[in-house]
């Protein structure tokens, strides 16, 4: 059984998308990112980041209990266990995870800056704002590139590089990206939106994010009882 | 046969200072990342989110060639190859995975904005300088914790987790840290920075990455008809 903790991010979302493809057991538990959940001490013990997502997996490869954090690490983490979405050999295995730190290092980090300035930081900041929606502009350029010439990311199969990196698009509007400019891109955006383990996936937690204040369901999901008892 | 295409930046170091450590045979060639040779169409073959570094291996996993980008990529193909820097048991190498992920997600990102901010942006913005100094503090925080409990970042052994994250610490004053405020950092700073091939990975290219109104030797190390070869 796995354990999950997590809320309705795009990091959430890859490993919420990545368990229903792969079609293992787990529970999901709610960490409230805007209550400070990520903060507590029995969270900091799996996540010393002290961010979502991260599981615990009561069957760990030595067959102990193992937890882990960082939504790239948790995809090659459960690709490996369930022997898909890593290509079958080492070259595959190899493209994958290039694609995979391209999200990891840059589609990832650069479209989270360009939601913070265009959209949540308290001052409109033109400088910044100029420099992560053009930098959103040129990521989107080089997957749309890829995908003129490939099915997907990493090749001909669907890969943790797209589960990884869908998530993040999804969000388009908030980049100031216009998605019919990257035809490609939007070929292999669409596909992966009509797969049932990704609409399932992305709507984990989106009921339950919301204004802390009458946040009731947070008791029930995550609450301290529930965790305390591991 | 390795060839490497990269300069002195935190990213290439990675890579320089794995490939001494692992003692493979190598080839070094300078992308002038100040001339613009990242934009070349030979470069974005192998490149194609035009980033350095990238390497390309004449013997790949399956005996032929086969080239790679994403500094973390990378780090995770060699200590494959070499058997070494990733750890001995299927939990050592997640774990190692995990952290290597905080490095490419987290440390590379935020203390690359961090630079860019502080030091290179044509304008000083305040609530930018203070939202990655605040995240460079935060990050240190988050690596001085673990490494009061861990040798290193993985665990026990010296992994490519160290080898991806001691680079970016290497500019600590130019993100506003005073490195002696994370004591166990500190301790493990210095411990790598005595390795010998740390020594020499972070030399690499230091000297030809220069201005480039005068930079000659990007004639030898990496121009046009070198590059064309291939």
């Amino acid at each position: 059984m796995i354990d999950l903790y997590s809320t309705a991010t795009p990091n959430g979302h890859k490993v919420h998308i990545m368990l229903e493809e792969c079609g293992l057991a787990y529970r999901s538990h709610h960490i409230d990112i805007g209550n400070g959940d990520q903060f507590t001490p029995e969270f900091l013990k799996i996540s010393p980041n002290n961010k979502i997502p991260a599981i615990i997996d009561s069957d760990g490869p030595d067959g102990k209990e193992m937890s882990l954090f960082e939504s790239g690490a948790i995809l090659v983490y459960l690709a490996s266990k369930v022997g898909k979405f890593l290509g079958d050999t080492d070259r595959e295995k190899f493209t994958t995870l290039q694609w995979l730190m391209f999200q990891m290092g840059g589609v990832g980090p650069m479209l989270g800056q360009a939601h913070h300035f265009r959209i949540y930081a308290p001052e409109k900041i033109e400088y910044a704002v100029n420099r992560y929606t053009n930098e959103a502009k040129r990521l989107y350029g080089v997957i749309d590139r890829r995908l003129a010439e490939s099915k997907y990311l990493a090749g001909d199969s669907y890969t943790i590089a797209d589960i990884a990196t869908f998530p993040w698009l999804r969000s388009w509007e908030k980049q100031g990206i216009v998605l019919t400019d990257y035809p490609h891109l939007k070929r292999w955006f669409d596909a992966i939106n009509d797969r049932p383990a990704v609409k399932k996936g992305t709507t984990m937690f989106v009921d339950v994010r919301k204004p802390i204040a009458d946040d009731k369901s947070k008791e029930i999901l995550f609450g301290a009882t529930q965790y305390a008892k591991r």
